[in-house]
């Protein structure tokens, strides 16, 4: 069908790539052409993934061996390091890109070296890729050949401060943010990791990455990029939560004394009313993460918890819309489909 | 639209209602009419449950001012004894009954109130009752008046137990059947009760209804008519399992002297060969309730343990194939709608 | 044998309850004489919670028949305003009192009206009421006669926040404290309400309470007489975590500029290094809820996420240290027993 | 202190570990000499386990310099095939072992071989080593050199089974035994494997092992001297639970008919009336995991769901009485203390 789009999955056997085939399989305008796992080259996807027979009927292929150059767009749901060590062939033979990991958010590569402890291999691609945010960047989309989707921590917090910050808007004290921020397991990958096994991670909740973490310079330059200045200090703490999916971002923040008039619900509500996957909430809702398990969606909750204090709730699904499927809003975008194409599912309650 | 399918549902505030409304709102032939709950009567649905915000633009309804008479169809999501109330009057309007409870799953009205405590309202409607599992009475769907959805656990020992019981099949020793089932805590409803509380069922384990179970005498009344003789005996040992959504039946089954040499395997596979919800795994498998969670399927595997044993798994979502799935499946043989529409969603994992 | 604590307690159903109940039974120096129960009057205590059989062999007794008067002290385990309608009485008879609810927590009964929509039995008492955190007031209970137990999330905050506070220090900009807190759901008791169904709080996760919790004048009224003055406030943001036990406050604190040379891992190693039951953790660490499960421990780190910014991490079981192990550790106080007496459980881990 | 038991582990890393440790650390009687791990020799047994803080205070120790000769028992809270290595060399030294892996469960070298994969390192001990389940032979321990703690599905099945099958008792059909056993995670042990992943186990339900379980021969080897003759089979299905610990096996079986008179309850309750660590509850009762939890308790129902046909429920927490509790129970016996010394915690609930 010359219409479909034909598509590459490298490394499907994490989350992200599972979560992709779930979306891309029931997605009316692609063909999944190929996908990749070195470690599971021959074993039929839908033997790994029960969920997926009937659905998916494919084997995972060599990296080497797969027709990437023959699909139109490939994502990467790899580690960090791997998409950009094929991009440049790829764009070569005319195929579009898009980044689940790391690889192209931070434009800065010297950045990208200190905090991912890797020698960048494109340097020069960097400043073409699109930072994959369609609330944001949805301009530059259609036209990208590189998409750096990005992590799921730092989607929460760009939109839960997008109205306070664009624009060069003055409204809360851009020196002092603070994002207390939680997140589901499956955040972590799925790796055979000792934190993450059931029974260190069941009934159980703390705070990690206190001494650094990779989103943390990702938020930072893209919140600056929103503001248009750098006098910009984000406090990020994030703690893991017992539970498969979701993700709340608790913004804390101090209201600038010459903004104590505005009508902050009203200020969210107007800047994304016509945002499909991003639901402002009433007025004193508190949103909860299966509100959005398994779908698209953003919601937000502002609460202006005294005159000079506002708290933005932001929950989202972080395998979808803080991933896989942020990353088919993108590739929509990118091929002139309709964003919401192939991401209409309802949230899974309870 | 005079050929989309006008439902009602009635009750609509438990786990059934609301995944009938996330199946129904996205179901391509469906208008939904109304909903009703007395207790939540003026309240927006999707104030409610926000997983349902811009997918359902409803307010539940008080039952007396709700216009189900004007609808093709009503669903009962109700406690036992409501749609047996309402059935008369709806069928005199024109009206067809899918109920999600008991009221017409005992065909023996004596049965019924004995084991539901209470009198029965219309059982001279018992007979014409047909019991909604598709993959037995398909056949009597398109002109079924009332649809009496079936249990979720007696769904999974049903399909289970099916290629070796019908037919006059003489395979297993039907004195000896054994189903030890578990289920997730949906299953109990969405109930202000004790024992389903999160911190009473959380990371805990027990088995109940050793001293008698409802869905009992609804299995053996169907096994026996599948079996087509009454020398059929079950022990039923439910579980309640920490989890969501999600079913596990381990049936275990002695195999007669004379059926040794049977394949039981290509004997399960050929019998659901056609059945769009049924999977039976190939060899080996164990099939875990997330593969065909938020989804319509059935998943089994065939087990020979021993010479003389065999071990059959099923697993399903008992919010979905085990209620509202299988309602909507039903739903759409009684219209003549293909019974796989709507029912697409893939299912969700992890 | 007259030497040991002759212990009654009202309310014994809940989990603060049965969590007495499991403390006190192995405790050394008490007898545990009678428990109340209106509703399970007559009931077995090792009937309703089997976990205690061989343990406590009691029966609920009605509230009017129960020989507290007899006692030398009568722990409440109730709902907030049950204490309050019982403590003349109990004083008059020499019975001391331990409320583990909040009819003694706040010092000014307009507040206590205002915020628990009752009057207050017996504002005479509040005065001479002691809070029983015993860190802070130990040298006060000796002679108590009634201890307000404090509320588990106002435990993690002061003693978060104790040694930057006391004795006037100036360290921390007061205006601008920040506890983002997260619960298991045990927090909210044994109640059979929606929200703490298994089905609602499980794989989920939000923040609540954010229009005004009840935990909130608690704090700023005990923070205040720590740092002995008014000028501070607090934003308190409350979440539920799908975990049975823990609770985790996370403070995000501005360090004043004066105060940037000083070392706040010693200060807070030297401020508890005398207390049984508050550990600092070594410098960079991260505590786990599971780390105190069901011990009466607190753990916190100390964090300097930037040159101007403190994050504190406070955990504790809110069974434990957050309720009724606290309870027994002011009991063994008032009794001239060592505070670890019956409390050294180790956690249990995983 | 020349009257404690001087106590050295092997392994302490893993689950069994960390609760060895938890319990012995309590314990009245026991000197804890030494703890070996290869991979974390050096680390502070606090620093990986900071529940342990303030109880034990030990380093890792590399196996080859722990001071194992000097101990007057060592435990082996190893994989599989560690502790035949040593065995012979610690005996020779005079020390005893404890092996809670399954090196001297098999009688059989060759069971063992075939069913571990690997040579059997000193097959001349096995008939010499007691099976660790006091309830059966608490006789042999004080003797003992070499004890094989047994398996926590085992000590269920075992013990559930004992009154039935003990004394040449002909009650139940013994060809037709069923165990429908149910385990929490932590059963699997401290490994970093995909399937224990949080993301994997968690609100998700599976039977496992049908193709065969290692602790299927060890049941069958054990049951069949129980009984007395090896006219006895078992179909043995474990399942997986969301829950971290927590045991329970269904027992379903036949009763014979000249056994239809036999009151099951009351010989259960006469069997264990004498043991402190199992509980037969009264009929009609269904225990839950939690009401053992973190104890070293057993607790059984006993149901007579048909006139042929009884059905045995077992709990036990599988970390404690399913492994290293029952260890230190055997300790005790072994050394002449109290068997209940130092298991005397109160389970967990909630």
């Amino acid at each position: 069908m010359s219409d479909r789009i034909r598509v590459g999955i490298v490394g499907g056997t994490g989350y992200t790539g599972v979560e992709l085939l779930r979306l891309l399989s029931a997605h009316p305008a692609v063909e999944l052409v190929t996908i990749t796992s070195r470690k599971e080259a021959g074993t039929r996807v839908d033997a790994m993934f029960p969920s997926l027979r009937g659905r998916v009927d494919l084997r995972f292929v060599e990296p080497d061996q797969a027709p990437l150059a023959g699909c139109d767009v490939v994502f990467f749901a790899t580690p960090h390091g791997v998409a950009m060590s094929q991009a440049r062939a790829l764009l070569a033979a005319g195929v579009r890109v898009i980044d689940l990991a790391a690889d192209f958010r931070l434009q800065d590569a010297a950045a990208f070296e200190r905090w991912y402890k890797m020698p960048h291999a494109c340097p020069e691609l960097l400043r073409e890729a699109v930072y994959g945010l369609p609330e944001i960047y949805r301009a530059r989309l259609p036209s990208a050949r590189i998409v750096a989707n990005p992590g799921c921590y730092p989607t929460t917090v760009q939109l839960g401060l997008l109205p306070l910050l664009e624009g060069g808007r003055r409204l809360i004290n851009t020196r002092s943010l603070i994002a207390d921020a939680k997140s589901g397991v499956s955040g972590a990958g799925r790796k055979e990791e000792l934190a993450y096994l059931f029974c260190e991670a069941a009934d159980n909740h703390k705070a990690y990455g206190l001494r650094g973490h990779r989103h943390h310079p990702e938020m930072l330059q893209q919140l600056r990029a929103i503001a248009g200045h750098d006098d910009l200090e984000l406090v990020f703490v994030p703690h893991l939560v017992p539970m498969i999916r979701g993700m709340l971002t608790t913004l804390h923040l101090q209201i600038l004394p010459e903004a104590r008039d505005v009508d902050f619900q009203r200020l969210y509500e107007e800047r994304f009313a016509a945002e499909p996957f991003v639901d402002v909430l009433p007025t004193g809702s508190e949103p909860d993460t299966r509100s959005v398990r398994g779908s698209n969606m953003v919601r937000m909750a502002v609460h202006r918890v005294a005159a000079d204090r506002l708290v933005v709730l932001v929950v989202l699904d972080n395998l979808v819309k803080g991933a896989s499927g942020q990353a088919v809003q993108c590739m929509n975008a990118m091929f002139g489909r309709p964003e919401t194409e192939g991401l209409a599912q309802a949230p899974l309650l309870p």
